[in-house]
């Protein structure tokens, strides 16, 4: 009682630093676009936390932790709608539910983690996506894709029951990649922003409020703390604290390389570069950070900060328009982080680098194939895509009727 | 021991998440206001939580617990100036004080709480009060004003010792509409800005720096881990998380609530209302956090979101100039939330419902009046409200002789 | 066990605290700075928190807490390079390490303090300083200097080994005078921002965005509570609620009375000072925060309120050019915070002023000393300053080629 008390703690503590990140997101993601679709981005993020939390307790949560049935393949279980706690026979809340955590502190947790997936693609639509299709495809992915996809694993499905089992410890698959692959779907089928590329070379939009990117970033990592932290699904002293010291030191390494490597190619100290390098750590870290030593978790953060680096150059040379970065940061060191638990740390080995191998193939496969069902629908009845002029004017005024900043004297661009 | 250490370590992290929801308050303020009052707003809400911390530990916390005397009536009790800390006979602090807490925690975790009333207050008389008066209003009403009322139902005052206890378990009327009854009263006394009503009809003053605004609102929902989590007053893992779970989802449906009623009603997707909609959920889920099913929960924060759009829209029509929309969250849902504890959850039934009204009427006619003579003697005296002209220039050059932001063009209004 | 793991949680969360606080020191110094070297201040403190994390790891973790040889001074120590965790016969973690936190705790705590010193640097040479210089003074200071002070006494040193050990709880001197003797060394060889002088009198250069600062500062704040909290080294429910009564009642007196008292000087109710007089309070209680009642606390708060104010005025007078602050705030109040241990509390005697006078003589010689050497030698070399042209124009164009806020329009000045 005292150990479920003291973990029950931990895990409402990292729950509450995951919602945090939602912060982190929004700031970040306002931060590196123009401030003319400000309110737009705010209005996207806080509907992604505010539905993801509400579609997580309607089917969810019991979509993505099923219990699933021994005959079923391990693909889709669904355990019914609503939150249906355990009791008692005196009718109290039986706290025999798990050693690490309640019930509903399992739920909340969770339930912090499903709304990030949409908030990856909300970074990479930004600036030209219409809202209302952006709203639907979030209840979709946030509600359906995102818990299926992650029962497959954390569900105890069939990645979990591989011979040799799928390893993704909090998510640079689960969460960073199930964002990711959704964002190269919408990118493509959105189309680049309006001056982003001219004759075929990509032009810089730069963020219109650099503070608030970097605060973004600073929060998403404290938030990480929780995201990895809570992820051991216990306060056991030895698991928590080995992960908050590889998430944090692959966050540092992926900072200082990714400014090291792009000073070295580009002769300008970029804070950008350098903030997505902690960010490209962060999430390469993810799916071992229990399982590394220090020296592992510096080595996968550097390779994920050089990652970053080519990779927002290698995006833009296919001409695809991510504002943020988000498919570099989440997409390519989600799938770098997911292969580096078969290279690196206690599990490093051929078997499990194919299984991680096969995960990455399952939730590409999964991940592409119902982004695209959902928003080339949406293109092709609604339209994804705001007008020209509403584009050039800013979303705020024609989605919202608000400015951001209406005190300030503002650049037209 | 071990599970005081563990309590312990839960209250004094719900202290830390309380103190920070001051800057929540602060940005929200800020940023639903013009920036020519930002330095105005900043100095009073830091002018708040640092005074009302010291008046807590000189007399707000025994008018607050003063163990009332058996024959008392539980209206009025002191336990003496200053904190009186229990010790052992060996002279150190006595932890069987509480299962829960030290003396130290339960002090700072319940002075966290108080500042919060006069930082209501603040946001509804934002733009237009001079702030010498107001400081004097905060000083009298969080040191006294607040912790009286506060002792009636926390403190084991008459409203604890009804037949049916009123039941408020985190503050919807002790902390929310405490803050807010006064709310009303000042800016009635005040009047509304200069040109928030044109021949009858209110006028959008629009907010200088929605970014911050939004988040002042994600860290006034992270604060309300704290507040309504603290509120156990320990880290029992079943009722400390079913609280967490209710605060979130009747935000997140206080949020999408009043963002659809908002859409319908005004054709706009309108982020304010939005952000209103989360801060009504969670005042309204305040008072019954720890009595509600998850289902009940989404229920009282869908009301409130719904009460915070027609709230706003009903204090428009009063003429009552309330820039943040305080009234409208922290007395209407505060109001709600209270009387929503005698009709859903464990407690609900007509004669909880009975002791709810009768809470809440007690609350409105103390608060009401002290704040009544307070404020009315501070115009009469001293005046309350700045000159037109320091008014239309902006508070911050005239009574701190400040810029928010030098190095911004601005537009004047 | 059960206590190990809560004791472990709460250093856990005290760790993510210390964190939090570069993105508190972040903003109050951008906010307190003109908007031009808005991106340059950003970049160095993302520098420091990341270099610093992975030098702590390196080296200095291992030079901090080197377990000094019996027969040393207690001087210099090194333990070996990397982390070199202690494991049981099984190979697994040793948890008998420390009853208060695990090895990985220990070292993330630890690391967090670190950078801290180089960031109050940061703030004192802000506004000129050419960055490449700076990197390597951060690197040199942080990754060698610090430790070997911090081994002095928190390492088992010679101050430790005084016969009235030197006592310093959480860093006054070792943290924040460390940084501010730097400080005093660097902007003394760096000479003050073009204009801050005009015929001997000191000008105002206002901070560009101070909610920005203000959020700072209560995030600082928040921070604190780990800073503090964490030093107790466990979750010792008596010690560590103390702690956090003391470090926010000696905040909220330093706030007030820094606000008072700058009021009464110069007829202005001036927030700079407020906050200030806040971080003054923190600095000062620092040292003894675990040791004061609530009236020592409010007192040593008080006074360091009021050193605020006249430090200001007193580095102003020396012509000493201090964008922030920072001297006054963390040498000065980091000072008095450690004399006061001698003065007010539990340890209050001669022998302990003497032994705090020794501890601040020494750091004062060893940080002057070492941090001369550095950027005595930067400056002969490389040079330390930018050029006029470059600080005229502002350091972002110039070193990052990067706009803080493009859409905005700006003033020039």
């Amino acid at each position: 009682m005292e150990l479920l008390t003291t973990n029950n703690v931990w895990m409402m503590i990292c729950t509450a630093l995951v919602f945090f990140m939602h912060l982190g997101f929004s700031l970040l993601e306002i931060g590196l676009t123009r401030q003319k679709n400000t309110i737009n981005i705010l209005f996207k993020n806080i509907f992604i936390i505010t539905i993801g939390l509400l579609l997580y307790c309607v089917v969810g949560f019991n979509l993505m932790y099923p219990g699933f049935a021994e005959d079923s393949l391990g693909v889709f279980g669904f355990a019914g709608f609503g939150l249906d706690s355990p009791l008692t026979a005196e009718g109290v809340l039986d706290l025999t539910y798990n050693e690490g955590y309640t019930y509903w502190t399992d739920f909340l947790f969770q339930g912090m983690f499903a709304a990030t997936a949409a908030t990856i693609v909300s970074g990479a639509v930004a600036e030209r996506v219409k809202i209302v299709p952006f709203m639907i495809f979030t209840v979709i992915y946030v509600g359906l894709v995102y818990p299926i996809a992650g029962s497959w694993k954390w569900g105890g499905g069939f990645l979990q029951t591989l011979e040799t089992p799928f390893y993704d410890f909090a998510g640079s698959t689960l969460v960073h990649s199930v964002g990711g692959w959704a964002a190269v779907v919408a990118v493509c089928l959105l189309g680049p922003r309006i001056g982003k590329f001219k004759e075929g070379k990509p032009q810089a939009i730069p963020g219109h409020n650099i503070p608030l990117a970097t605060a973004g970033v600073l929060i998403l990592w404290l938030g990480w703390f929780g995201f990895n932290g809570g992820s051991v699904l216990s306060a056991d002293p030895g698991l928590t604290s080995l992960t908050l010291v590889t998430t944090c030191l692959a966050a540092a390494a992926g900072g200082v390389v990714a400014m090291l490597v792009s000073t070295a190619m580009y002769k300008n100290l970029d804070l950008t570069m350098f903030l997505n390098g902690i960010l490209g750590g962060l999430v390469g870290i993810t799916a071992g950070a229990d399982q590394m030593s220090p020296t592992d978790a510096i080595l996968i953060g550097s390779i994920a900060g050089a990652l970053i680096v080519f990779g927002v150059a290698f995006i833009d040379r296919l001409k695809l328009d991510d504002p943020v970065g988000a498919i570099a940061v989440h997409l390519i060191c989600g799938i770098w982080g997911t292969l580096a638990v078969g290279i690196f740390g206690d599990l490093a080995g051929v078997d499990q680098f194919i299984s991680q191998l096969i995960g990455v193939g399952a939730y590409a496969a999964f991940c592409l194939v119902t982004a695209f069902v959902i928003i080339f629908t949406l293109k092709k009845t609604m339209g994804i895509r705001v007008s020209e002029k509403e584009e050039l004017e800013g979303l705020d005024a024609h989605e919202h009727g608000m400015d951001a900043y209406p005190d300030f004297r503002l650049n037209e661009h």
